[in-house]
């Protein structure tokens, strides 16, 4: 839109911030010249409980069109690294192995022209399309999931593909750190004893204050973050589909990604299970502001592979 | 719930209705003795607009507990001929097709044992699986839609199972008699032309008083009903996905069922697509409304075929 | 946004449908191609009593990419003569004043473009720039106003510039003709008399089968057309700020509609006035639909101006 | 509010409408000189669906205060009878019949000031208290029931005092005519023909031009009104605990209402059972409206009783 | 549901969960083999702010339905104890007099056959009744209350058996230990200190560590809990009727409340005053979880009662 | 309301608590026995994300009127000081300048009637017609402002007055301090610097324990409060415009503004930038709640000014 000739005098300023993360003029949105590109995923299978992550990917931008541009913490202005905003990836009815092989697709194509990108859920699902294009690309890769859940079962409804299988799928494809848990079952807690995957619960989050340092040593070199929502309270993120109670605050995820963007090489990372509650534009905005502070890590805090 | 034993003395009575359909007490309601079978399906597949159909029979069960349960038209008090509700299908998460085998196997499972099966939407898709086991039981089975749109795409965001191809499924197990029509493609307009289908525009059946009778003349001794519930004015019925204006009244699609069900053999029937709107009750009760009244229509208005 | 480069492999079908006006691909929406321009004005003053009209223009545009797009009522895919949607339009937080002028600007421009301009609301008081530019373009022009209020009040809450005096403004460019008014104080009822405006009663609508012909009659040849969209029953049209009971049918208004765009040069229009109601689609649902069936009316119903 | 000193410079209208019924200024509002008492009674007793009459007062005065003063039907201003808004009735917690000996015994002294007294429920429940002190002081009252429901049930959820059972208790105290019903208990049908009641179902209503004739004739000379809301269709008036489709349309109750006021004496009347719909104004309005036109028909339909 | 015969073949996992506190299979909810019975008691007196408690015990036992059924930090399955859920009790109408009675009268009754009850409210109100029957049945009762508000008030609104005055009640039965109060009257303040009562104000147990051991000294043996969600901070717990700032977090319950049953005889509790805020989940989701956590530190938490 | 002469026997507490902040007794509002004033200002902008403000001060007040009277931190009955509400401030349409000079008025008038003024909003651009009468009264007033945004910027939506720019407008008639921020643009954060302005950074008053400390140290003697919502922290403030994580707790504030009080003189205060959020009360009761705080630390805290 606003895509008039020239000759039609109509100035873009006089027109409502054009719809994409940030808000961005042009001038910082082309796909060439970005650095960055936003890929929203509003992916959602049949379920039974609280559902609306459909919406979370617009909720998401919509919000962050509303987001102050400058980085305090940083003194930076994030958003001139560039960043392209996708229209939504359609969903693929057939069932969510067609719909993970889109994902992983798209996610290589943008990974083959350099772009560093980042998924906006719909459900956690997406992130086993997203990790599958980026375990190919980066040897060695390893995963950063903050949740409540550790998403560890080996199928669920009839389909390995589900939201809570997602990080068993994952963990396929790269070693996972799983942080801010506070929900699991008998079977996922024995799973992960016998692999010896490193968990840190939300209790442990909470009560440790240098919890960075051992979840970053956790890592490989090349990092990829999921992020379900839920790894944060209820208090400030309700808009997630199973709330749990006693998550983690917003200063505790920042410290922990800030430590990790410093340390190791963060390839990419998703943001997902935003189910935004009608009238609450709170949660909406903290995802935004999420994905903004990530960004501002990635390109900015200080880091040899930044810039 | 309240399967107490004989010796503990809670009374009933002291309790809430059973959520069933209707909130009928338990003589009317046990497996055996119900002629009716009441199949929550509450499956939606993932789309970007509009959102909620799973939700759908809960709610319609929901009102339908405060439904008056004696119909002062037919004079009848339908339940007595034993309402069966059975707990919501599960979603298969593996795909739509998938779904609509398991619905086909619970449907003809429920024809084997002489049930009148009602099918509770859920979106429009889960006909395709409901009609599948009605046409194979009863030959030359004719379909009678009420609807807004004709739904037949041939295929759909990457599948020939959609809500918006439904009706295109189902025509290739029995012949259609859409009703209520408002909005369809270039592409169905032409397919129906071809086909020979017999349509009734929502401008037809609002201007002739007696629209009822060409409508039955158009099926076929065996009827199955699916009523998807946007064929109704969205002032009446704004829960629906896409809500399109100058639809039918209430007392339009009562009549027009009623003169199919004394002059033809309903064998059975859905109810589909009920989004409900938080904080508005009309809608659910319209539709549980409508099942019964479908229900006494079949079992009490002087047909052969009842009773 | 997927204004990706060529040697990107991504393919634009495999994302979802363009945010603009009817979900349309490109080859339809550019600026030059397009023979219409929708101008969203989220323009909504401080008011008390219900509130959200700034939400209506984007309400609008969502549900009108659900919009089946061939309409079976005139056999034609309107959308074919290409409609290019502007960005809203932002706010003059100086006053209405300015803003007035700013609406007045654009629309000048897009005339002398010549473009058929569809104004989305935001308030009534966005009519009166409208019709500023339109009066000064053609000569003789007359507005054919659907509302259940006339607007007509000498000035509100301190300005002349208001949604309670929007017509008043109006009346001093171009001759009125009220629709479906059902609500005016003795104020308004009295200036009308004085200045023998042509008022058409909603009750009056509603009880005279061909009050189509006496409506366009009272027209002179250029005609602009603005729908406040409470002219609507609120059973079909609950989204506005002042729901009158006894309004219009969707029928009703489209029948006007169709008679005088067959009979008269109708030379643009707005729709304003939605308020958007969280959950419930149908309102937005018919004001998209509505916009479209009034194009369709402009430009493919055996009009002599059409085409 | 407001009750400032006249010393102290502030200007009244610089202040918004005071929160009475039509949002008055005092000269219409003091008690003396007002000839009606709005007596808002917010009450309602522990239920399990649908709740939320206890807003019902307060969201129709609200919506009042945006009403048009001035009633084109009738040419008049009504509000200069003088329209006193006592706050809301406080709730008798320890029990249905101490609320209702309450509501009698407010109601009897606002009758011998001679005030004409209008209820604003609140459940259906608080008629019976309302009508005891009518009958009392009217000798021969009859009472004009709008209702989807009969409300005829001898006892409910353990008392006699209940919205189910509401009119059972009314017609021990008068004779009641029951209009725009759609839904009863075979008892209450039963008991109906034992007694010969006057009992006008919504297809009748619907389907008879000049019903209005028959009903008032069924009357006696001085009649109390009662309208539950629910006799209104839902798609005007789905803002009801059991909205039952089919019912009535504005001016069908309208014109009955009118021809009752010219042709009986009408003595008082209560509207109740409004359950606010959150974002939705309409059905506030329309009951705001509905106690404007009662009281309009009262005192300036040419009723040898009004003025 | 589900009661179908064993020789029809449907297959009950391919249908939802039951609906009940946990969504257990009918192996784990038999009255004869439950430990525990859930009583949901949706009890709502009429009042005139913030409604919504005759919903809580529903979205209760749904979100308890999603809740991960192992507690990690017990290492246990809770539910293997057996959890019968009863419908919900109906209210009394006649008054909340009554109500109590009939709370008890259903309480004393499961007392008598072992089952250790767990109360949903509805409103605080509930709690007279539940500590009625406990008080009968373990002499030297005590009582925690978690709250924000006293509920000391002698009478309100015309009754003595309301919410203001629950704690009144039963403090006339057993002492009572207050936790989390940060609002009440000066005469609830008085009452207090002439009655020698413990009360720990909010602000005591979010700045003292070791706040359990103090409460859990001032309990007697047996006791019975009784948490009014209130006393949550309204950041974790928005859903109740009068959410006062700077209340307990969700690890400051948990901890007292483990204490407490490693030390004490946890007799039985309950959990009232939900208040379910449509779209979201959260609370309910809390309050479910901490059924479920009270329950595992009776069962599980090393108590020489528990098992 | 309720002003009935003596002989009519309605007793005043048979009616619901009246409409006014704290929901007091004639006897403590009259206005010239009130220390305080309420002055409502529901006036917003027209703006396009999050509206609602202009519901703001109904929703406090309604809240407020729920609250308890007695404030056990102070042991003071603080409303006994006398609280006079005012009618809410109609807005002036004509544009933002009109109506703060409206505000300034109103103001004055008040001030120079010896009251305690205390503005609710409506959007923060209220506080700079407010602070105008305060810094005409108070020589070398001082203005401390809660705040997530620095609200610092010259002028927006072509006008200098709004809420992106009031506190830039109100540091031309008074130093500010700033407290809460996090969120700022690169020029007010360069402006803050150049002017030297004290700014206290959310991350700085969460993380220092006696921060009230050098905030009171940096403002004069006389001082006004200006208290932007969104300070808070979105977890217990989620109703604003654009709600930041990582904000202030409810004690944070408290603790800051009791020092305040106790060491300073309070002339006056706002709050404002309440969006109510439909359905959850916590944040209308915060509100409510914080401005009886502030009034029980101005009259109360043992501050020689008291009293």
């Amino acid at each position: 839109m606003i895509d008039i000739p020239a000759h039609v005098k109509l100035h873009d300023e006089q027109f409502a911030l054009p719809y994409n993360f940030g808000g961005l003029l042009p001038e910082y949105t082309a796909f060439e010249r970005s650095q960055v590109v936003i890929l929203p995923i509003p992916y959602e299978q049949t379920t039974t409980y609280g559902s609306g992550t459909r919406d979370g990917p617009r909720a998401l931008i919509t919000a962050s069109r509303n987001m102050e541009l400058y980085d305090e913490e940083l003194d930076a202005e994030v958003y001139q690294v560039g960043i392209h905003t996708l229209r939504e990836l359609e969903p693929q009815a057939s069932g969510p192995q067609a719909m993970l092989e889109r994902i992983a697709e798209v996610t290589r194509e943008l990974l083959r022209h350099g772009k560093f990108v980042v998924g906006l859920g719909g459900e956690h699902t997406v992130s086993a399309g997203l990790v599958r294009a980026f375990a190919e690309r980066y040897a060695g890769l390893s995963v950063l999931q903050f949740d409540a859940h550790t998403d560890l079962r080996d199928s669920y409804h009839g389909t390995p593909f589900n939201h809570a299988s997602v990080m068993r799928r994952v963990s396929e494809l790269a070693p996972v750190v799983h942080v801010g848990i506070r929900s699991l079952s008998r079977e996922e807690a024995d799973w992960i004893k016998q692999r010896g995957s490193q968990l840190f619960y939300a209790t442990q989050v909470l009560s440790t204050p240098d919890i960075a340092t051992p979840i970053t040593n956790a890592l490989t070199d090349h990092v990829y973050i999921t992020v379900c929502l839920d790894a944060f309270d209820p208090s400030i993120m309700p808009a997630v589909g199973t709330p749990e109670p006693g998550g983690l605050g917003w200063y505790d995820v920042l410290r922990i990604a800030r430590r990790v963007a410093e340390h190791r090489h963060v390839v990419g990372f998703d943001v997902v299970e935003l189910f935004p509650i009608p009238g609450n534009l709170a949660p909406d905005f903290l995802a935004a502001k999420l994905v903004y502070k990530l960004l501002g890590y990635r390109f900015h805090a200080g880091n040899p592979h930044s810039g």
